[in-house]
């Protein structure tokens, strides 16, 4: 017996660690079948959680919006993905804690009698942006696809609802841009698949205030910006107000702060990453070794 | 070795059969992690399916509209469900087609470089009401959550975002009704979890006209209505009007036409079953046996 193969990662499933390569759902989950499921995405940066108790926080918060209990303490689940990360060996990683509903006895539709299931998984750390786009910056089209509103689903509590996003990427990958961003109803930007969006507009940063995710970067940027004296405006943000900044930047777990240089084929700016969003850039990854931040994985099995 | 029990169902997923409690998806496939997904269901009735092309053609419109490619050609889908039946040998089965994302390379977000997948699984026929409430009518509560709009990911092709659905179906349940209708942005009735409405208003019957799926149960409601000489308008349905309605039902693959006999704890009409409604419901199960509908399945392994 050779053991495991989990240098691509690492899953949590029904009480066992496997290859994520191996791991999966029941096809009957209503986790899969209604989407009706709820995740959080931490990472891990040099060895060290980076923020975790902010992800933990909006983790528990969102089960309890969505009714799911993921039958997990809090110190539960920072030792399961602890374990993903540590079985992985990964020292940058990309680090997933789901609930899902589970599937309530066969012929009933009963939500509240399924058994909520706990999935986790740790896969190398996943940079929405390429070392390219990260010193170029990023192509980003608006989208008139319309982000998925708060009166339907609450964009607070995390969630699988991404068709809207996924065909607006389309969309945005055919015209041969790199990503998308959504808007509300009346045309302000909310947000793309996986980060929000900040710009300079008049010296202040403006950042969509409603209809999107509360991303634990997007909170990093805000406080972040404080620190540094920039002011930061959470509040409705038109797109021609976007199109017209001097710099746009998004924000994500999948590579923290990503400058955005080009809208709808348009420069912003002179096309390249402004000093705002480099002095960000620069101050996200400092963060990452402030303790009050990052906590640190034993590796040692 | 003894052979597989296929008594709950059985399912097909990357080129085998197997009992449904053994099927899954990787937990890594976008028709999870994205909710990048979509399905059909067909039902067998006495041993054959019922309105099997209206449910082919649909899965393969949704397909083309989220862009989801199921590698098989509908005879293959055919087939493949066909042979999920036969192995479970259900006379009465609830028959899910699937079309997942799959997954981009490890590292791209590119759906564009996804291979789909396709699963499929028969399970016992599932009924949205019990005996006694298909008898004495269902209970429907009319909830303020807005049904996802057509601006954001378009009703008519099936996707699993149901979270609207299922949050309304919590509250409908905890309130003591049966299940739920969500609303549109102005208060018009749209749909519930798995059934499109009817009511019957001023002798003529009404059924939302937009923002809710084509159900292949609601165009046979409409067809037998025309056949009986029964008026029908497709158009905005105040939740008011479904209020004060003479009748009101449900139709859904799951059970066919369902009665409803009260809405938001008021009853309809005299809180029985009406004779529109009743009719409907005999017609409905007539219409299995006409071989324009049925197809039947051979059993003979």
């Amino acid at each position: 017996m050779s053991s495991p193969d989990y240098s691509k990662g690492v899953a949590y499933a029904h009480g066992q660690y496997l290859p994520i390569g191996q791991a999966s759902i029941p096809m009957t989950d209503w986790g899969f079948l209604r989407s009706d499921a709820t995740y959080d995405v931490v990472t891990v940066w040099d060895g060290a959680f980076f923020r975790l108790d902010a992800h933990l926080d909006r983790f528990f918060r969102s089960c309890t919006r969505w009714r799911l209990d993921p039958g997990l303490t809090r110190d539960q689940v920072t030792a399961t993905l602890s374990q993903c990360v540590r079985l992985s060996g990964l020292r940058a990683s990309y680090v997933e804690m789901i609930c899902t509903r589970g599937q309530p006895p066969w012929g009933s539709r009963d939500p509240r009698l399924a058994v909520n299931q706990f999935y986790a998984f740790a896969v190398p750390y996943v940079w929405i942006a390429n070392a390219e786009q990260r010193e170029k910056g990023l192509h980003l089209m608006v989208s008139d696809i319309q982000r998925i509103p708060a009166a339907s689903v609450d964009p607070t509590a995390k969630n699988y609802h991404w068709n809207d996003l996924t065909m607006g990427l389309f969309a945005a990958l055919d015209a041969g841009a790199d990503s998308v961003l959504l808007v509300d109803a009346v045309g302000n930007i909310v947000e793309g698949p996986g980060f929000n969006v900040f710009c300079v507009s008049n010296g202040v940063l403006v950042t969509p205030g409603e209809g999107m995710l509360e991303g634990v970067s997007r909170r990093t940027v805000i406080e972040m910006a404080h620190s540094l004296g920039f002011e930061v405006q959470q509040r409705a943000l038109p797109a021609d107000e976007l199109r017209a900044a001097a710099e746009v930047f998004v924000s994500t777990s999948g590579g923290g702060v990503l400058p955005v240089t080009v809208v709808d084929k348009q420069a912003i700016g002179d096309a390249s990453p402004g000093p705002m969003t480099r002095k960000l850039v620069q101050t996200y990854w400092d963060w990452h070794t402030d303790p009050a931040y990052s906590l640190p994985i034993d590796y040692s099995l």
